[in-house]
């Protein structure tokens, strides 16, 4: 076995795909995961046409990257454009199910940034919803579906070069810079929670590597470690669960990156299977010269590292453009989507239930 | 702030100690471990004066090493010489208790390979015996005393480098080699499980990193994957405790480490602390050279990544032999000892309640 073999360098799939470009809008730039969401889109050959948000200066801001951009008066008028296919949305987390019904209602699709609802009664009228309309409810699970060294470990396993996967750990850190967060991200009125928040990122890779459709949670933890200075915000979570076919899983996610990291945070991901184990470094490496996505595999062959930047691709725009015209279900599942989010959601119950009676 | 302020490698302690040399025997040679034990005993001073096993061939093998040691042909002759002060022992683990007993009833020390017992009754008679006869019984958590990663992280830690910890992940795979395990391995009556055996390792570091005297364990789980041909055999387990002072840890252990990695285990520890985390590489470094002793600090003056091997030493046996000689508690406190494993078997407790409920 070679590093060819582990890495399978092959691009993606490079069927031809040529329709009427896909025209998107946008609302809802509280969060600036939009950019990534928005350059992932055009650059898969999706059109931005125009934006909305009540926030004039992030408008602005907006505007300054996407000088072409036309600025609706309103959502009304955004969601009224017929050319309009898709709206994409990284408003205040509890508002972007709002959003999204408007937008579905509207005979849109809609792709939100995660968490793509803050409670299970949202996700509850979002499934109603879809169902009612036929409309896709795309989430930016970015840990996943925008990072190489994530989409290198579906193909990994896929081929088999680790058995079957019994277990996966995940630790993912985050800096916070406090300074540059909006008030809306210290209250969990608005976020959900961090289980909610970072925590769907885990369980849609958990899902997506184990080849669940379902789990239970076993165990979830939430804390404020160190910034007592906001009281509702949790700085720390972990949550344990159990897929349907009995893998298992760990994660771990904080607040607490040090700034001397020089990046947003040292996410690792450990995926065990019964030949063998990967190691994602995503974000960067450490031990070694920082640089992100490196992919080490140890399997009954050797040890085989490979920093696969650049070497992947990122199919997941060109799939959610293809969905939207075919309505196909190729970039994600919509029941893998809303079941990550269920999962993060039922283990953010699951400690906020446990903090409330250690209270006691 | 410099790599010289981070890993501050001053020697441990010069203080003279001069006393007679320690002389001890050994009983149990069930586990190769007690090799790793008698090293370190003798290069700090002691004196091996004679071994005793039922199995003869293990006895052999022993005296091949050692050829100045005495056999003496039954227990009772090693534990009725007077000369001996300490006995050491890596027996099958459910008969570890029973022989301490002996060796302490007798007026001698006792040094045991983890696990040190392997039920809560039988904690509770080693410490009736430890009270009654003013013995130390040591325990061998070659994870934390015997690895210089480890040593170096309780200095940095100690020196404030990455502020309060929080939070600890501590995974721990190894290598099984099944052909290579006697038939008792395999069986739960004579190890006690999984968390038991390797799980006390990781309580023992919990423990001697947090500052904890005590903790409640949150949730455990035990499994066996890959090796279905042992029915009570554990091939996977992991437990999430939390300390008296707030601090959280998560533990994972296995016997599912690949042949390709060439060592007995991958295994990793993350401390994260108010200020910055380390990461301890602590058998091989998969993304570099395979070095064991990687140690590697993130806090806001930046990133310090070194090999330790070499540079900090260990000190515990020295220290055994001190406390032997000055009835102190230089080595380890007796307490975290004896807390470390009634951890470790209430997380195995746990977890075996879950699996029979499971099963139900």
């Amino acid at each position: 076995m070679t590093e060819n073999d582990i890495f399978c360098f092959s691009p993606g799939s490079s069927e031809s795909r040529d329709f009427e470009p896909l025209v998107f809008g946008v609302t809802g730039l509280a969060h600036s995961h939009i950019y990534g969401m928005c350059d992932g889109l055009i650059k898969a050959g999706a059109v931005l046409k125009c934006v909305y948000d009540k926030d004039e200066a992030a408008v602005i801001s907006f505007k300054n990257k996407y000088h072409y951009v036309g600025i609706c008066s309103s959502e009304d008028e955004l969601l009224e454009d017929t050319e309009i296919k898709l709206v994409a949305c990284a408003g205040i987390p509890s508002e972007r199910a709002g959003t999204g019904v408007r937008a579905m209602t509207a005979g849109k699709d809609f792709f939100t940034d995660k968490a793509p609802v803050v409670s299970l009664s949202q996700l509850e009228e979002i499934k109603k919803t879809v169902c009612r309309t036929g409309a896709r409810y795309f989430v930016y699970y970015g840990e996943s579906i925008d990072n190489e060294s994530a989409v290198m470990a579906r193909r990994i396993i896929k081929n088999g070069v680790i058995g079957k996967v019994f277990h996966i750990d995940s630790l993912a850190p985050h800096r916070l810079n406090p300074e540059n967060r909006p008030e809306w991200f210290f209250k969990k009125e608005f976020t959900g929670g961090i289980l909610t928040d970072l925590g769907s990122h885990q369980t849609q890779q958990f899902l997506s590597y184990t080849g669940n459709s379902d789990a239970v949670i076993d165990f979830a933890r939430v804390h404020n470690y160190n910034f007592r200075k906001y009281p509702e915000f949790e700085d720390y979570g972990d949550f344990a669960l159990t897929g349907e076919n009995g893998v298992t899983g760990y994660f771990r996610i904080d607040w607490n990156s040090p700034d001397g990291l020089g990046t947003w945070g040292d996410a690792r991901m450990i995926i065990e299977g019964s030949e063998g184990y990967i190691e994602l470094r995503k974000n960067c490496d450490i031990g070694a010269d920082m640089s992100p996505n490196r992919v080490i595999v140890v399997n009954s062959s050797g040890i085989f590292a490979e920093n696969v930047t650049g070497k992947v691709g990122i199919t997941y725009f060109n799939d959610l453009i293809y969905d939207c015209n075919m309505r196909t279900e190729t970039a994600m599942a919509q029941s893998e989507a809303f079941k990550a989010i269920e999962l993060a959601i039922t283990a953010q119950n699951f400690a906020d239930k446990r903090l409330r009676s250690c209270r006691l």
